[in-house]
Formats: structure tokens, C-alpha cells, sequence
């Protein structure tokens, strides 16, 4: 079968390779579309990273080192699958594509995130969603309802995420809570979605593309332009004054962080989604002052997917579709999809690749 | 009367001024004892920096502009008090010597502690407790009982300072909690009595100075020398591998925050008390997979002051008179007090100057 192995940075190749084994209690999964994440463009500019090489040694879970296929954004269908699974061919299905041990401090108090082995499917191996097919353990796989659109799913991975960082933001409400998203990527678009998802109606974006800003323009309050307007002081103007309760940094950038804690009132809550690419300062003259609170947050855990997947099949992100800017075929995914998320980047918000001939 | 005051950096002089005014319903305190903070050690090394300057102009709460007097850590005793002010004379009292306005948004929503025109006595104008006497409004008064020893209670200031930290780490309790202070110096010292007094008991204390640990070795669990132990490994060590669930940083430096986030577990909480002299890079590396939270804080807000005047009063802050390693009189604070703290920092935690002739 087909799929995109990372070897090393620039290096992707779409290769022939063999079907994988499904034994195990394994179930095999025929990929419908899978997207293009953040951090499989990070592994391609400068890779290998969160990728197992020969100088870190095969991944503490899946065993694997590079090459390794790519991709875990992904939807698809039960082509085989164990009596027990609980699953039966034909059922559509989401991956949470986490490896986690299940044995350690973080597994056994239920923060499987940030299990002390913590792999990704398409990334520490185990097979990848730029396949045809792939085998996975049951747990693995959240059923879809029958009819769910699989393009559109196959954000659930990516809108988890944003998910993760609202819930951790532990706030009783976001209704009339004032909120700035600092970036409108994929995650920044994402973390919009969610936010109104939980009840949010005052959104403001910080974005330099005016692209972006464009198609941010009818969903949230405003979509600001750093370079044209002082975002703290018109997320104080706006707020009367107090600034905002809450950003999402989706950026992770220094002038982002700095804007970022000039617009959150005292006591706000900075949390970022962002793994920037350079060390950050943090700015202390700001933060101390405010006793502004900074929390990280890595990928989800199984309630966060879950009720993602819930929310999802219940309609509350509606419009998520508008996320997918470009519907790709397996076999052009370096120059259509990676190339193109390089040196287009504001061309696109999420592209979805299919090893499948409808394109 | 006689009184230090700020002129410029490495410029303190003890000179005659006239007694303050104490009309408009002011309270007259003779001072008995006053504490050097670090922040004042700060303004001599390289203010002005919080002390309002022709650059700066005068302090919004105040009006005052250098030269101010220094001192906000102090105790005296009530000369003159008006009828409705509930303080008579002879009353023992320690000051919170905070401004605020009382009426931006901080304020309102009791965060007095980070109003917008915060200010302090001894740094912002207003008189300073490196003086015989001081006139202040009396909600800046807290009584203390007959007997109190006002040296020991000089130290309420920073402990409040430490109640604040400990009180916004949130934990419903703190028995059995592993703890890491970074730092023993005046703050971290504080933080350790304050830790105690809310139940915790298994304190770690990373710090460099020998005098310092051996200080602190009959309180905590462990005064730790980090140029000779592993102080991340030595918190894994402790806690089963896990690491620590708070970390108290008072030290403020780029080593500290590292080994800090280092020694925490998955969902520790990073507390910052320092106010450190050089940017600080945040370690994303380490913060994002462990998902964890730093909070700052800056002072304390009424609560928490009254709060340690009450814990200070039922003798929870048990030996820690041992803070004070000096007396001086208020004559000698440039030699022996300012210059003693910049030139032999770790031959000393606290020292107490007092204007009166009882040395």
C-alpha cells in the first residue's frame, strides 16, 4: 500500500510498502482523509524532533525509529477488526492517535497527555494517517455515527486539542468572558471553534494574515491586525479599560507574548497551545504586577476526545468544514501539501490528504 | 527627627527632617523597629527603580517624589491617634504598608494588591520606617496584643508576603505535599515559616549559601547545595520518582527556574516570589509535557496581612525570630545595614534597624 514515510528533514517519500499486520487484536482501518498537522510541517523543515532517529533510539512504545509514516489527523473505516473489539467493518471511526504506558505517575492519575513516554501515531511510528490503511488497538478508535461527513471529522484531532487548553482554563463560564486568541492558524481557528463550542461570545483574534483575519472576520468579534492596531489597548478599549480574561496563544511568539500579557486584566490567565520555535521571555515587569497565571498544555486526554468527538457529532462546531482550504491525494503530498504549507502558509488553514481515488 | 532617605543609587542619608504632620485624621506611630527589604537594598544598589523620580514624576497615591524615606517593614507603638480611629495611645501596632486607590477594577474586586497606582510606604513617599516616626492614615494600622516582641513582629511584612504566595498556590492542604523552595534568603526563609505554619511538612530548600542551609537545616526536611547535589534528582529521588508538587522560587534566577520546572511533577505549580534582576527564557521544553502552571504574585492584599498578624499573634511562626541576624541603629544603616546586606549578603537573612537608643 501507499503512504508518506518522514527519512529526514525535506525527505518525504510516498513508497510502497506492505499492508500492516492486523493480528494482535488489532483493528485495520482503511484512512479516509487524514490532515496535515503543525507539527508533521516542523518534523519536514527541521526534523527528525518528536520523530525516533538513530541518535534517540527507537520510541519506548512503539519501537520504531525512523523512516516512519507520517500523519494523525485521521478518519476512516473498519475494514477488519476483532469479534471483541466492539467495532464491525463499515464502522467510521476517529483515531486518537496518543501511545501513552498506562503504568506511569501522569497515566495512573488519569493525565495520560502527559505520560512520561507519550508517542503519536504518524509520528513515534506505529504506522501513520498518510496510508492507505493502518492497524490499530481498539482503544484507539472513537466511533462515528453513520453519515458523518469523514473531511470535516477528521479536525476532531486538532479541535481536541483546543479542547484540552479551554477545559484546562477551568472557567464556570465563558459566556460575557472577554478572550483573546493570539493567532488564527489551524489551532488558533480551532481554539475558536471550541471557545463558542463552551458558550464563549466576546473573541477577539490577533492575526497578520489578512487572509486569515478575512475568514476569522464573520465568526468571532473582531480579527485584529497587530501590525496596524495596539491589540492591548484594544482589548482594554473593548473591556472598558480592564483587558481581557483569558488568551489563548496559539502563536508562540516573544511579541505575542508580550502583547498577550499587556491585554489580560489582573489575574488573567495566559495559556499557551503554541511550541514555539525559540526559546521565550517571559515578561515579568507584566506579569508580576497582574499576578497573571501562565499554564502549558500538551495535546488531550481520552475525556477531551471524547467529548470533542461528542460535540463534534452533536453539531456544536458548526461551519468547522470552512477549516479545510485544500483536499490533496496521497501521492502529491510533498510538493501540494508540505511545500505548499511552507511557502504558502497563509493560503491555507488545514489540508486533508486521502490515499483514495476520489479527488 | 532623624530618618533615611533615598537620594539616588548608593545616596541613602540619615538626616534631621521635621516630625510628620499628623492631622487629617492620621495616626502618629513612633517606630520601634523597621527591616530592610531587599527591594530597598535593590533602590540602593541601582534605583531609582519603584522610588518615584523627576524621570518617573511623583507617585499618583502620594504625591511624593525623591528624596523618600526608605522602610516599610516596621512596628511601633500609637503616640497620637484621633478619637474615631480605634487606636490608642501606647497601642503596639504593625504596619501593611501598601497604597491603593480603591477604585480601578483591581481594587474593586478585593486584588488591592494589584491596583494600578500601587504604591508602598518607604518606597513610594509617605514616610518609610527608617525614621523615629510616622504619620499614617489608621487602615494601615494592625494591632497587636500587649507584649507582642515588635523585633520578631517586623517580620509580619515579609511573611505576609510569603502568606500571599502560599495562599495562591491554592492547595486545599499542604500535609505530606512535597515542596521545593528555591532560595533561602530573607523571602525563602519566610515562605519555609509560613509553609509550617499551614501545615507542611515536607519542605526541600535549594540554596547556595552554606550559612544559609545550615540555618535552615533544623527546619526544613532538607537544605540542599545545588552545586553539589542534583536538586531535580534529588526531588525525583524523594518523591518516588515523581517530583515535587510546588515549587516557591525565591531566588529569581535563569538556573533556579530550570532546575525548578525540573524538579516538578506532571501539573506542578511553579509559584514565582521573585522579582529577578535579568530577563528569565521559560523552558517550554520542560513546562509543555509536564503541563505546568507558574503563577506570580506581588505582595499581599488585606487578608492575607491580617491573616499572618493573626497566625503571628497564636504563635504560629514559632523561632522565627532566629530571621533577625543584626541590630543596628538607624545611624549606622549605610554602613551596617545597606552596605553589610550588598557586601556580605549570606552572613545575613534579616536586619532590623531601630532609631531609638536601645542598642
Amino acid at each position: 500500500m501507499r503512504t508518506a514515510r518522514f527519512y529526514a528533514a525535506g525527505d518525504v517519500r510516498v513508497e510502497d510498502v506492505e499492508v500492516p499486520d492486523a493480528a494482535d487484536d488489532k483493528v485495520l482501518v482503511e484512512v479516509e482523509w487524514c490532515g496535515i498537522c503543525g507539527s508533521d510541517l516542523n518534523e519536514y523543515i527541521q526534523g527528525p524532533m518528536a520523530i525516533p532517529s538513530p541518535v534517540t533510539g527507537p520510541h519506548h512504545l512503539t519501537g520504531d525509529i525512523l523512516p516512519v509514516s507520517l500523519g494523525h489527523e485521521l478518519t476512516g473505516w473498519v475494514l477488519r477488526a476483532p469479534s471483541d473489539s466492539g467495532f464491525a467493518v463499515g464502522q467510521p471511526v476517529v483515531i486518537d492517535p496518543r501511545f501513552y504506558c498506562s503504568s506511569c505517575a501522569a497515566c495512573t492519575h488519569t493525565a495520560t497527555n502527559c505520560c512520561s513516554k507519550l508517542g503519536f501515531l504518524g509520528l513515534s511510528g506505529g504506522g501513520g494517517g498518510l496510508s492507505e490503511k493502518i492497524a490499530l488497538p481498539p482503544a484507539m478508535l472513537h466511533a462515528l455515527p453513520e453519515g458523518t461527513p469523514l473531511d470535516a471529522a477528521s479536525l476532531i484531532e486538532p479541535l481536541a486539542v483546543a479542547w484540552h487548553a479551554v477545559r484546562r482554563a477551568n472557567a464556570s463560564t465563558l459566556s460575557g468572558v472577554p478572550i483573546l486568541v493570539i493567532g488564527g492558524g489551524p489551532i488558533g481557528v480551532a481554539t475558536v471553534f471550541v471557545l463558542k463550542a463552551w458558550g464563549a461570545d466576546r473573541i477577539y483574534v490577533s492575526e497578520l494574515a489578512e487572509r486569515r483575519r478575512e475568514f476569522l472576520a464573520g465568526i468571532v468579534d473582531e480579527a485584529i491586525d497587530p501590525t496596524a492596531t495596539d491589540v492591548a489597548a484594544r482589548c482594554r478599549h473593548v473591556t472598558g479599560g480592564d483587558g481581557v480574561s483569558i488568551v489563548f496563544d496559539c502563536a508562540g511568539s516573544q511579541r505575542g507574548l508580550e502583547v498577550g500579557c499587556a491585554s489580560l486584566r489582573f489575574h488573567g490567565l495566559y495559556m499557551n497551545l503554541s511550541i514555539p520555535k525559540a526559546p521565550l521571555a517571559l515578561p515579568l515587569h507584566v506579569f508580576t504586577p497582574k499576578e497573571l497565571t501562565y499554564k502549558s498544555m500538551l495535546a488531550y486526554d481520552e475525556t477531551d476526545f471524547r467529548e470533542t468527538v461528542a460535540a463534534f457529532t452533536k453539531g456544536k462546531f458548526a461551519g468547522v468544514e470552512r477549516m479545510i482550504t485544500a483536499r490533496i491525494s496521497l501521492d502529491d503530498v510533498v510538493g501540494d501539501g508540505f511545500n505548499a504549507l511552507l511557502h504558502t502558509p497563509d493560503a491555507h488553514i488545514k489540508i486533508l490528504v486521502t490515499a483514495k481515488p476520489q479527488l
